[in-house]
């Protein structure tokens, strides 16, 4: 039998929002690599796992990658049944792509298990659908923390008309809020932070983009949390526009 | 007991991609809705329940959304636990937040449980990170087909730096290639077209964007299909970079 590894997906942090398949994958682990924003509660579904914590927080103490690497690969070639579990989805800004191509060079099978990402299932759980017929065509997914020069381009995401979720963005808020507005984003445009998606601590904080830093502040916004950034980011459970935005078309309200 | 609706996203169509929170939800429902998308093997987790299909495919018969909210709210005031079970996730493109609002503004409870996006799917199953250090720090979704005028600003979309996923994009790639084209995405930028996306039957027909409609034409791409654009689209499982795209840095090459 080939070594392989599952590059699975824990899902924003609720345990129910794991998939089928990513449960099938922790049955059958021998060894589970777990990073730190998994919520632990998952690995109910491996008791008998070794688990090996190789988390990488943003700022603190952490494992490094080339280390996580190696483990995977050791564990694999010794005939073990290894899970590597992300949080969220592990190609949404979680490095399963570089950690397949590792693997993968060195002739081990990779398989990757989708898993719902923190900022779906965040705007969810505060009512706030991410596309909306007539007023948001589309979502967009960014990371405001990077080690690279990778080019964002706010300008253009400022006037893509899409939803905009920006994760690790709580350290950047004056940041975000200066670009955006730089690339002629509304100064009133609707703004959720939302801290701790789909957990029952989740908290929100609604705002609008001029005032988003300022907010954040007063509220004590902790990360990790995501931002939603958009017309729909006005949306809430008790009325669904909080402003009296647009009105759906009559097919709507038969 | 008060009335109450799930909305439920049934994944991308692997069955095994289903959430644990949308099989409980199945195991709960006396009725459940189902869209055309869906693949019907999720109804294993349902076999008691009453299933009516109120698909809404485009161009063909299809189901009034008035009648599908009506019937939700009969049977949900009935006492009957509903369920409304739409392709991929009920937020992305799948029209949830309309539905949400529509019961809720008529007193009905609404649950929204996340599902796995094709387009997520589709992408990982062809070994293709969405987002990926060093090359796109973001990922947009969108829908081509639209039955309003709500402005996507695809210049601002070929600009933004962030791997672009289209749905419902087969009968109009034309227009997105011109679209994207004369917003300054290079013609040679990679393509991925994926038919069926995390089903058995998935096809994907690799190409760039000046050549993607005539090779979408000789693969014989049909509905339903995602696209993806943008760098990233290059990716395979047999080597990462089909055309030696960017090294990684030496973190992972330890």
């Amino acid at each position: 039998m080939s070594a392989k590894v599952w590059l699975v997906g824990a899902g924003p942090g609720d345990p129910e929002l794991l998939t089928l398949k990513a449960v099938r994958a922790l049955r059958e682990a021998d060894v589970v690599l777990i990073d730190d924003l998994v919520n632990e509660a998952v690995l109910e579904h491996c008791p008998a796992a070794r688990i090996i914590a190789v988390g990488k927080r943003g700022g603190c103490r952490s494992t490094p990658q080339a280390f996580i690497h190696r483990l995977m690969l050791r564990y694999a070639r010794n005939g073990k049944c290894v899970v590597r579990l992300k949080g969220g989805d592990p190609c949404i800004f979680g490095r399963g792509g570089e950690e397949a191509q590792w693997l993968r060079e060195r002739g081990v099978d990779v398989e990757l298990v989708n898993g719902i990402t923190a900022g779906l299932a965040g705007a969810t759980q505060c009512a706030i659908p991410l596309t909306l017929r007539g007023v948001a065509r589309g979502v967009t997914l960014v990371t405001a923390h990077t080690q690279d020069d990778s080019s964002l381009n706010w300008q253009a995401l400022a006037q893509s008309g899409t939803t905009l979720v920006i994760y690790m963005g709580v350290a950047k808020l004056s940041e975000i809020r200066e670009q955006l507005l730089a690339g002629g984003m509304a100064i009133n445009t609707p703004v959720a932070m939302i801290e701790n998606a789909s957990l029952p601590h989740q908290r929100e904080c609604r705002s609008v983009l001029t005032n988003m830093e300022d907010d954040a502040y007063s509220f004590a916004l902790k990360s990790p949390a995501i931002l939603v950034i958009g017309a729909v980011a006005a949306c809430k459970t008790s009325s669904l526009w909080e402003h009296g935005l647009p009105a759906m078309g009559s097919e709507h309200t038969a």
